[in-house]
């Protein structure tokens, strides 16, 4: 049994990994902070109410310290980057589900959030939370980088092109929806219901701060830079990313070629499904779980490969990775508290 | 043509109200303010583009003295009792959407609103505006207090019953949903499209401030107090209120006898439809439009009548029934703008 | 481990019960069949692909006999009545989530679903699975008739009221909304997405044949008749009913003697949850649970207590309290795979 | 006075003609039918009672010639080419807004739409009704073909680029998202609210019959072969389609260009709107309007153009456009009741 701590409950994604860790055979959830609401769970997430009697208070190093095995952050960005060093020594594990630790340096960090990284020590110490691609250096993280959810429905479904035919690809068009869970809690005129019900808009075009991000590890993967072209839209429900992704190449490919190889790279894989040939993911057949899904089209004539690839943005793409990650650092079972 | 002019056009009944107004054949909109935003139309109101030149200040007395006849208020209430007064001083004639000269006393508004009314000299002057009931009054009016719109769909779905057979009704129970608009445009936490996506509840459950307009209303038309109770709840959509209203009687009705009481109470009304026998009116039927339907059916022995009545909250629950009344106001054609 | 079977895999409730018992600690499902459709599950349900190797055929009572300890009819109702017998006589449980077994006559049964009961040898054999009430008598049930979805929301809601203070009562109406799912998976225009988006509206006023369930239990805890006035809505939106519950009193009652009364009478009930005093229920803190939350308000002088009760329809208005009912069936833990 | 007559009117684009054609000031509505319901229209669309006292009957060629000037044609592909000759043959102008007259040949329609083509001899004569393009022609047409809603929405968002630039064209992709009013009323499992609700996916990737309108025009336009790549999605919404388009460029082009350039192309039009730099064109913009709305992003450096162009597919998408063609076929003000 060990001992977790989440800092950060009041928000979507902190909610959220309560939810699993209570269902979780091997933990116990033993330390909940947060820093605009406190009281009893009970009081700030009543669907809760009879599930636990945890009360949530700010954060208090020490007592997370005394408390805690391992802590999750989900906390905003420039938070974690600032509560994450203070626990590591003292040999607490973190799981951050921020953005503070996904890019490799303080420069690309500034560019992209608009802040100075205050830990750029430990920036290149963090691991890559992507199970899929990560398992062997995630068993021994002790500052864990929870990807981003744009960037996990992205690279997943890049992954097995990327990793084996690079050379020829030709361009990468990543076309991204998401409910609006993903913006977070924090009320917004631009958020309201009464202003996303029935809309639909793109918002930060070519300009969103999980690009470098899908970028950076694409590039790893193919061992030399892929640039890609990413739109993010709002979808009017809560939750679930669909991100449709354009890949042209340079050399024909057949669909059968396509398919064996990605059915091959997720052959052993818990929370990847393939969709069958002439099936397409939907958001509903994620949402609510850690899978992601997968679905592939390919024009042989015109040399271009569709893959839908799709996620529930607070599992898959944040809270449900970050216990599968957890579930790795403790050698659990990888699935535990996830189906 | 008529010189219009619209405070508080940031908000969704003064853009309703703009709407509306740009497309009427007997006026020109000449002045709009708005204390939060300034700017080209264009810029708050994207949708509007290319339908209007105006350009919104901060409110100025003199300039909308100067360019207006009449002045449509839709600002929160508290700040209506304010500017009603001075813009009466400049002889302009006011038509107020808030709820600060809805109730006939200061004490009835200090202890509903929580505030103190500070314009208790008009409060006695103003004259209510649902047209199908004070349609003469209307016509003179110089200070117009437009109906909230909880109480037009619930007025209107039992003015039949109420004024002539109010010696009958044992009880009045209205259940009332509405759209989320309703609640206005202000960044709110618990109206955020992530809380409000799939959910719904009762909010101010017997204690909302339009029960003792519905009461003060009916009560006028009954010659005695009529109690109500009453339950507002909140739709997770953008428009549209639909009241089932539950009439016990103390004397058994049949179904025959109360439809045709509505159907003679309204049967000259321009915006009140009736539902045929067997059918219940929609949301969808009503919004967008000017119109209240109602529907209704009676069980004879247990003498109950159940009445639905439903509107569009922006339009015949505020801006449309605003621009009706000064149809009156003006002696245009009642329907004018509005078909 | 008891071997559990499900008929009717194809609607909306037979999937919520394979979602729930695939996650059960004490039993296998190892039968699943459907009159519709027929293949792997992944085929019926794609949400559901890797968390089994099922395989859905038609109704095939050998190998359903054969293969199950207890059977769950999620089929229409007028299908349940023709295969509960058989199953009975090669003595296999059987828990019916129709409509089939709850009222007690095969009259009042003709009178509302306007077709003649088949069975009317079990109709008096059935128990009532609502195990806040009938906990004991469930336990060694043959033949378990799971309540509707709206009775469920309803009796929970009255239960402590109709039970200690009944002759205090003087009238019940229930203004019921319901999300969509609880009309069912089969292709029918008005309720096609088009027409539901956005819409709201009242259906079957005082005609649904939830009625007289509601009446019949309601009665038998009051010992003697409580009629009810029951009209539902249409939700537009997927799942959840709440219930505003109208309780005129012919006697006072202050706030504090309901909350107290309603307080003892759940006591130990590990599904049922009060709100405290100035909250409200909403659809988002049940839906996904087994949970029936209730609120309470009270009018003292008017004597009204205003009860809002809400649950997901398909989990305890549906497939969640069936697994409730088989829990307490088995002796298991009340909560296992629902919690 | 014209005469003007709708064929499919229980169609969601026969209603929204009717909706727009009762507020038109030059024409009378003189015949609806349909084939699937008949009777007052009020019983069709209770939205609109009290508006019209027409009576909708099934189709009869020799009412609908003595009646009217032009007739709507608003009915399924395959049954427009059985009316539009009969029609014509009466000198009757017809406007068709089924997808039968928009591909040039009889083999590309069998192809896409999976049927013979039934009269070849007018598929040629027929003139594509998408005004910004084809004013001059549509003055004179007999027989006009109304634009499918996906294909109005790319022409227009590409139409500058590809009139003036095509040649710097290196390659098009367009990810559409449309509303389900686009899928029609026909009931449908899996447009069901209750799978559609909080739902997105793709659906016919890369072959969809829209397709090769697009690349029809496109290629018209650029004078040479312009191929696309197509997938639509369907959002859980009612109205509207936003298409987020990439054209990768072979020869560098500033924002400023590209966004003069299409500032110039569409200066005179009354209908096109063009999104400020740094904004983005969202559905609500445009819902219930005829106005299409392009946004415009360019990334310099990787070579890209991501336009950004949404309509209301039942309005600048079907109906609305089809009442501007008419508009200028009958020399009316060409926003005459679209404003």
């Amino acid at each position: 049994m060990i001992r977790t701590g989440i800092v950060g409950l009041s928000g979507y994604s902190g909610c959220a990994l309560l939810e699993i860790l209570l269902g979780h055979p091997n933990l116990r959830v033993t330390y909940v902070s947060a820093n605009n609401t406190q009281g009893h769970v009970d009081d700030i997430w009543p669907h809760l109410k009879g599930r636990t009697k945890l009360v949530c208070k700010k954060f208090d190093l020490n007592k997370a310290a005394a408390l805690c095995d391992v802590v999750f952050l989900a906390v905003p960005h420039t938070v974690a980057m600032k509560l994450a060093p203070q626990l590591l020594t003292k040999n607490i594990r973190v799981i951050d589900i921020s953005g503070d630790y996904r890019l490799n340096t303080a420069n690309e960090y500034k560019k992209w959030y608009g802040k100075p990284h205050g830990d750029a020590k430990n920036l290149t110490k963090a691991v890559y939370g992507l199970p899929e691609l990560y398992r062997v250096k995630i068993k021994d993280a002790k500052l864990l980088s929870n990807p981003g959810c744009y960037p996990t429905a992205a690279i997943l479904g890049l992954a097995p092109l990327v990793s084996i035919k690079s050379s020829d690809i030709a361009s990468v068009t990543i076309d991204a929806k998401s409910g609006v869970s993903g913006a977070g809690k924090k009320a917004t005129q631009s958020l309201m219901s009464a202003e996303v019900n029935g809309n639909f808009k793109a918002y930060k075009v070519l300009n969103h701060q999980h690009t470098p991000e899908i970028e950076l590890y694409l590039s790893k993967l193919a061992k030399h830079r892929v640039p890609v072209t990413f739109v993010p839209h709002l979808l009017p429900i809560n939750r679930g990313i669909l991100e449709t992704i354009y890949v042209r190449l340079s050399k024909k490919m057949t669909f059968k070629s396509v398919y064996s190889l990605y059915k091959k790279f997720y052959k052993t894989e818990p929370f990847v499904r393939l969709a069958a040939e002439g099936r397409q993911p939907e958001l509903k057949h994620v949402n609510h779980t850690n899978f992601c899904d997968i679905g592939l089209v390919v024009d042989e004539k015109q040399k271009i490969v569709v893959i839908t690839s799709t996620i529930d943005n607070l599992i898959k793409g944040a809270a449900g990775q970050a216990v599968q990650n957890m579930n790795i650092m403790y050698q659990f079972q990888e699935t535990a508290g996830l189906l």
